[in-house]
């Protein structure tokens, strides 16, 4: 019997335990018992039966088998289920409450790429909704079947290297190859090398997706986001395929495959790229670790780095001082000597701050930088703490999303949001919406900058609070529509690296203005005449 | 008395003259006589005087001069003469010649981004081509007039820095600007700011130029191009304003500020952007020069340079071997005691090739990179020679271009051509491309990388050769044609950074696929509806 449970729970994973000090903190800031402890709301242990079935034809479905193979088409419900939503909060409660009315009609493995341009063929000859999806770890309802269809699932076969260049420092992938299996892949070949791009999501996510969605890294501070680390794509569109040549750079007109860096499946399915890779050597990679006594301080700190040509960290990372305060109190540093001795030299709960910093590169390089950055830190007030903090956050960095399944099942509401503001707005936008966040009583905001540049960076906001239980998706849509607001009103962008998709669609024409966004459709109209890619309000474009 | 020579000569600068070792070059490798080296070839000293006048109603000119005033219109033959071309060598042969056929009906400059809304309104109802224009440097025929009409100048009037934001780094600017002026209103501005950008036409180039083109400047390296350089951007099209925000990066849907860069002109004016801005510290500037046995090893040594994580050189550049023995002899090296010096060390005449290196920034980063630098181009073979090789290039960095004028004087055909290349095609690419050029007999062929990126760089070609007298510009059209198929047969790209314009027009379907043509048509097509925007096959679009 497969669950909803199966569904939302991440990849192969066992379920996740939650910390000691997790608990102390769920038991001291929302007041749980040891009995709300051990509580499973909304457990989603049903068994995953869908009301609506396939509504396409029984001819329509044999095209499909004729093109892909009966092994490679699925109408069950738990695999529709499963290719419903992503990993956003609202999508895990609908799963969790057993809500999935609108399920692709069917899930298709395309094998090959001429595969998809015969499935797309027949979708939009019959005007079939066609969502393209990856490891599915959209936060945004960026894979969401509003309109049924087919749901192209390009992790089962398109997942394969197929060439490294070492003179070009290049590798071309086919996008539907998870993370990790791209990086071991590159760690062992040749002279060895690295993606360079590692996502929160990146466990469970693939190279289409972090182009789809615009994604950024862990290391983004020294190599960019997905859309600095691609040279070249070949994209499937309703209206033809689209091959941009392999350039580090050219002035040909408009660069056209930037259409497709955050077209979220909109225009069509990227299916191959080639991007830049880096020379994989962690042993010359340097890292360090500060506490400052307040966050403004820390971000002036920051940005001096940024804007002082000192070479760039790759890892650039501040936690703000209630994130600071909970990562010592679950790594059981509240207490400690050393927190006292932090304690005595001013460095006290309640304002400081955690900077956490990795450089790669040459041995000289990381060096320098490090050198660099702990010269600027000190003229801040910030104290070397020693490179084992970060050490320690580097390796257990993609655990903490897989908190939220247990924390839900405590009733506990935990969502992320973020955004990319310049540094004259980023003190005010950080206060604006914590004041927002904290309005809500027993709220713990966290709140970090994890991508930086010269002109400005990101914010970005983890929160968790005791459910409304009874009213969770409505008290929740309340609640982060006025997260949004206050960002927007506050100079922050709708997003800074997961995308737009349907749940920050009702903001981009405000955002982005009118003409932008009738620009947007022209390109879709062109591109997609029929509407049939990834339709249903993603990016707010039509239909 | 307004000749044709006034207007290909650049700017205020007197006549250019030819230096000692250039004429010896000359007498030696064509083969001219004293006689030959004092002549006025197709001199350009007539009247400007037009046979096509003003095509424009009055009551259209009246309408224009009830927008800008009489003061900002100009229908007088010299105006709309000097407003047709830009420093194309046929640019320049056509005004040596006197040959006019199709100039702007008149020049227009604007006062206001209001101004520009006005004007565009009459056209687009009147179907009245607009070429928006900067300061001329195009040398793809990209301000041209094939369909008449206004050209817009922004140089008069909307030439201002609006916004210094030096807790950002960004400057605001009013495309119209000059390079020379925002680079000393920065140097002077605050803590002192270089916008970091110097093309080759630097002195004589706009931002709006610069932007619409998608320029590269000398510190590219370093400092990116123009694309990566400008946060956000206003845009008046016939069909609307785009007015981007500024973020240091973002999410929201794929980046339509993206069409704009290399647009040139044909999708509306660009009136403002907001580019990063880098300290200003001469000082800290660190140099080196090198040169090498062959341009194999200095090609390796640049490129173990760039991936290898060591930190980026600003300006980074070699001269091939050829371009290397022209250096030498006009800077009268030739012979010296050390030249005889690297002779002996196995650096001979012929073969070697020089590179030069500057990088920017704090002191303890250039020092850094330049060390790195110096050891990958031993490793490589390369025999350092000092800093003052380098500074002397950059003392005179922009002069080489006004050499031209007196070139043709003699007769000599010269021009330049550039392309992007991955690091696996260069080799092939730049002797392919010389093989071709050097089929002309009499011809000096000049090659440098001046932009470089991890994954490639560009090769830019000089070449000079005495004009067929008499059929110059048909010679020419077909010798450039096979340079651009010998290109595009070797993967290089179509232009790095002159951009396309209507001399490279008749390639870009080939070299973007006509899918991709498509989409540009489509994005043309929409913001202007009725084709008036820099029309006449600019970027191979329609009309």
């Amino acid at each position: 019997m497969k669950t909803y449970r199966d569904i939302f729970k991440w990849g192969d994973k066992r379920e996740t335990i939650i910390d000691k000090g997790t608990i102390t903190i769920i038991k001291e800031k929302f007041g749980y018992s040891d009995n709300d402890i051990n509580q499973k709301h909304l457990y989603g242990e049903k068994e995953v039966i869908l009301e609506n079935k396939c509504c396409l034809g029984a001819d329509i479905i044999e095209k499909f088998i004729n093109i892909v193979g009966s092994d490679n088409l699925d109408t069950t419900d738990y695999a529709r289920a499963s290719h419903t939503y992503g990993k956003y909060y609202a999508d895990l409660l609908k799963l969790r409450i057993g809500i999935v009315p609108t399920p692709p009609d069917a899930v298709i493995y395309p094998r090959s790429e001429d595969d998809i341009v015969k499935i797309l063929e027949i979708c939009n000859q019959h005007k079939i909704a066609v969502t393209p999806l990856g490891g599915q770890s959209s936060v945004t309802r960026g894979v969401e079947t509003p309109l049924g269809g087919v749901s192209l699932d390009l992790t089962k076969h398109l997942n394969k290297v197929l060439e490294v260049n070492e003179i070009n420092s290049t590798v071309t992938v086919q996008t539907g190859i998870y993370g990790p299996v791209l990086e071991e892949y590159l760690n062992n070949y040749g002279n060895k090398y690295s993606c360079g791009h590692f996502p929160q999501s990146f466990e469970y996510s693939t190279v289409g997706g972090w182009v789809a969605a615009k994604g950024a890294g862990q290391a983004s501070t020294g190599y960019g986001k997905i859309e600095h680390m691609v040279l070249s794509m070949r994209v499937i569109t309703p209206h033809g395929i689209i091959d941009t040549k392999t350039y580090p750079a050219s002035a040909q007109g408009w660069d056209l495959q930037q259409l497709f860096f955050g077209s979220e499946g909109t225009l069509g399915v990227i299916t191959q790229v080639t991007m830049k890779v880096r020379k994989y050597r962690p042993k010359q990679t340097k890292y360090a670790s500060f506490i400052f006594k307040d966050f403004e301080a820390a971000v002036n700190a920051m940005r001096n780095v940024m804007q002082n040509g000192v070479g760039l960290p790759h890892l650039f990372r501040i936690s703000d001082t209630e994130e600071t305060e909970v990562a010592f109190k679950t790594k059981e540093f509240d207490g400690t000597f050393a927190d006292k001795f932090l304690n005595t030299l001013g460095y006290k709960p309640g304002s400081r701050c955690l900077m956490f910093v990795a450089v790669e590169g040459s041995t000289s390089y990381t060096k320098q930088v490090i050198s660099a950055v702990k010269k600027i830190a000190k003229k801040n007030g910030g104290f070397s703490i020693g490179s084992s903090p970060t050490k320690k956050w580097l390796e257990q960095r993609y655990s903490s999303a897989y908190l939220r399944d247990p924390l839900m099942d405590l009733g506990i509401m935990t969502d992320t949001l973020e955004t990319a503001v310049m540094w004259d707005n980023l003190i005010p936008l950080w206060k604006a919406v914590r004041d927002y966040l904290k309005k809500r009583e027993k709220t713990v905001v966290m709140v970090h900058i994890s991508h930086v540049y010269e002109n400005g960076a990101n914010l970005y906001f983890t929160f968790l609070s005791p459910m409304k239980k009874g009213d969770e998706l409505n008290e929740y849509a309340e609640y982060h529509r006025g997260i949004i607001e206050t960002i927007q009103a506050n100079k922050g962008s709708l997003s800074h690296h997961h995308g737009v998709g349907r749940t920050l669609a009702p903001w981009i024409e405000k955002e982005l203005g009118t003409e932008s966004i009738k620009i947007m459709q022209a390109i879709k109209d062109h591109l997609d005449p029929n509407g049939i890619m990834n339709p249903g309000n993603t990016l707010g474009l039509k239909p």
